[in-house]
């Protein structure tokens, strides 16, 4: 049975790395191709001639059709063959796959599902990146190789960056905490709070808080690929409601998974944050953290997935700390469960 | 079922490749040792001792004699065991598989069938090579990852050079001409005329043409494993004899294809031409062109192979230019499964 | 049928290779990570945390116990974990395998099997590292692409040095003398004297020796895992007592094979002898001929594993320089079977 959600929203590439030419990434076990029109609509058809297989990223765009390197016969954006060289017939077989595929929050977002069901609606909400008071950084990709699975339940698991991120965002300190675990259809978060604590040096810096402060992460997951980690620091003794939060310091930091195969996942970042604005060392300093942060989770979820297959089973041991990530990798699961047997 | 013809003669390598030392190489999923006999006579034998399976290609030439060089056992030409060391007996399994090799035209020739059907007078007859008017750039190898039969089909066609080969042999104005395909037993060929046309810059240098042309191109293609393409540039308005082809410009563009396993393919390749003889300008520039024309078959025709191998189809659309091809893979595909039905 | 004897004491590492820190190896399949207490004492676990599976030798040694990389379980010695982040019950199924080793002779020895059965009795007497008239050469260490079966029938077979070892310990002139083989349980010897003959040039150097010789080869292979080769060069006209024998020149050397996996293997080895001590240019000598030999077996050992796994035979004939190979591999192939029918 395949773990792979098809009727959903992906991240297929960031709008930046998708242009006037034939930008090649497998998704969901698919190759895909992808470019942009004359008039800057994004295109995403399978990257296959219907001829002869050959991929179709391997040809040129002319105008706003893709021309096989092969024969040269040319798929319009729906995925239409509009021209056979050598006959003017065209086979009704000559045609491709397109994916709809829509440009968001600084992001190309594919439906590789059936194409009826893609409401652009349900396209995942991404926060402030238009929000003049704060700042995003975009861009972030790293390859990994575990599947989308165990990945969501890293990124759904305070407990690990204690041990797993000691230079970066480890902290023993708020690992005593106990995290909560809440959720709704299609969503789980987990999320702890401490009050009334002096703040570390860093956020003194950032927020030059002179007393004491509470603060929050909150580890939300959208199924079934947005995963947005929320941290406040704002001064103790306010109420914790939206404008209060927006006050402090407050980021988000988002991953989205495209799973890319059965065992490999597209790993986008994406930060934003409501200070610190035009401070590039900051900036500097974040990218090159949440990438070490990103490829020690790479190294270690890699690893367990090895094991994994090596030995038949997933885990172990359950433990207390496991609430979050058991929580997301059931739902997952089961979405994909009810949409394999709806196919079936 | 396997896709081999076996009952063939093939390229095993150029005669230059072949020396006083011990040359390996996988020929039709066999490995294979070769070498000459201090008179110069080449031999082959399987890369494998009668002994524990150490390659003979590890060991050295003892005479005409090949040792193991794990414990010294000596084969002859013919693959007899001919010395043991530790004892006088010669075990009657103790012999090695020998394949009939011929010398000729530039190559070493192989037969990898019953070897009692490997008639020398069977052998492809190259053209040209032995002629002094006529000039021969042999020693091209490439390695290709492809089957034959994609190899094949590929050569039986012209109307991708256009799109596949743009800085080389594409020609955008000749793909417009209609080819013809005709065939006989164990042969295709596939061929356009462009009468009464003036000529390309190209063949005025080469030839000196003051009036307008006749050019043709012929695709021939001898089962199982040998590709020849004739093309010719004449003064238009004479009848096309072979005479009158000789007097204008004419080449012949060999391939010799030796499947190595099922997935890829020894891909030898020779040019003889009737002008530039002693040009060596002329020479560079088209074994360098032709370099870059074979580079850009292997990255295509390995890209569709390993697209069939993902789909588990080979073809979705059929079209007017696939005629050619179409008939060669019919004619090997017919021919591997009658060898094969006869073997079992 | 796994050809893995499990009940027996292996080489896991080289004493100087086991530190204060996380060592992983493959041992027998198994992912095996190996450190020392504060006290010294090897300690060996299964490499795969009790809770996600996560290497442990990802993580780091806190005092005595492992502290994993990814949620901080901490596990003893035993194998027993006694710390879990963020709860106070540890679950029965927090515990991780460990494994019985001992350091003796320069070496970690580990026992793979039944732990009950675990004797350090029975751990194989290496000859003479302690003894301050002999000079020790340890700490080699090769990777083997081959099974143990096949290099212990190297191990085992005189017959192949001359031809495969020629400018090391390749000697035509020994090839002629028949080699006798004996065993008894558990044990197989192949022996040859050479008596009453001029010593070679590099015995005459290391022993000073005047008149004729007697000298001997010894290859002894003691189940599962052990080689010993005794060499000695002695003057002739004694009785070959062992007393005698210590008077000339004498080594044995070792190789300690350590299945890795089905088709690789660790070769740890070793050599010690009664001459030269001190003598560094003849002890650098010796690392490089040993190296350099075991680098030729390994290529040629590798190369006929790799022929058996395509032709699925092992051998074609067989010979009587077999002999002693095949008693070896006989004894270790019954071995195996008679374990796994107890196990199964």
């Amino acid at each position: 049975m395949s773990i792979f959600i098809k009727n959903a929203w992906y991240v297929a590439a960031w709008a930046s790395e998708v242009k006037r030419d034939l930008f090649k990434r497998r998704i969901l076990g698919e190759n895909v191709v992808l470019y942009r029109k004359e008039d800057g609509t994004p295109v995403a058809l399978i990257d296959r001639c219907a001829h002869k297989l050959v991929p179709l990223s391997m040809g040129k765009l002319v105008g706003d059709v893709v021309q096989c390197g092969y024969h040269g016969l040319q798929f319009d954006c729906s995925g239409k063959c509009v021209q056979v060289p050598g006959q003017d017939r065209i086979p009704p077989t000559a045609v491709v796959r397109s994916f709809p595929v829509v440009e968001q929050n600084n992001a190309i977002w594919i439906w590789m599902g059936d194409p009826a069901l893609a409401d652009p609606a349900k396209i995942h909400q991404v926060l402030k990146t238009d929000d003049p008071k704060w700042a995003v950084i975009d861009g972030g990709y790293q390859h990994h190789m575990a599947d989308y699975l165990n990945i969501a339940e890293n990124l759904q698991d305070p407990a690990h960056t204690t041990y797993a991120h000691v230079s970066t965002i480890g902290n023993p300190a708020s690992s005593e905490v106990p995290v909560k675990v809440e959720g709704s259809a299609g969503f789980v978060v987990s999320f702890r709070w401490t009050n009334n604590a002096p703040p570390p040096p860093i956020d003194v810096r950032n927020g030059k808080f002179t007393g004491m402060t509470d603060r929050c992460q909150y580890y939300n997951f959208f199924a079934p690929c947005v995963s947005r980690v929320d941290v406040v620091t704002m001064d103790a003794g306010q109420e914790h409601t939206e404008e209060n939060m927006d006050k402090g310091l407050r980021a988000y930091s988002y991953k989205f998974l495209t799973p890319e195969t059965e065992g490999s996942t597209h790993f986008f970042w994406m930060h934003v944050r409501n200070f610190g604005l035009g401070d590039a060392d900051l900036e500097a300093d974040q990218i090159k953290g949440m990438n070490q942060t990103f490829d020690e989770d790479n190294a270690i979820v890699g690893a367990l997935q090895r094991e994994q297959a090596i030995v038949g089973v997933r885990q172990f041991t359950w433990l207390a700390i496991d609430a979050g990530p058991a929580r997301v990798r059931k739902m997952l699961e089961e979405m994909a469960q009810a949409e394999n047997q709806k196919t079936a």
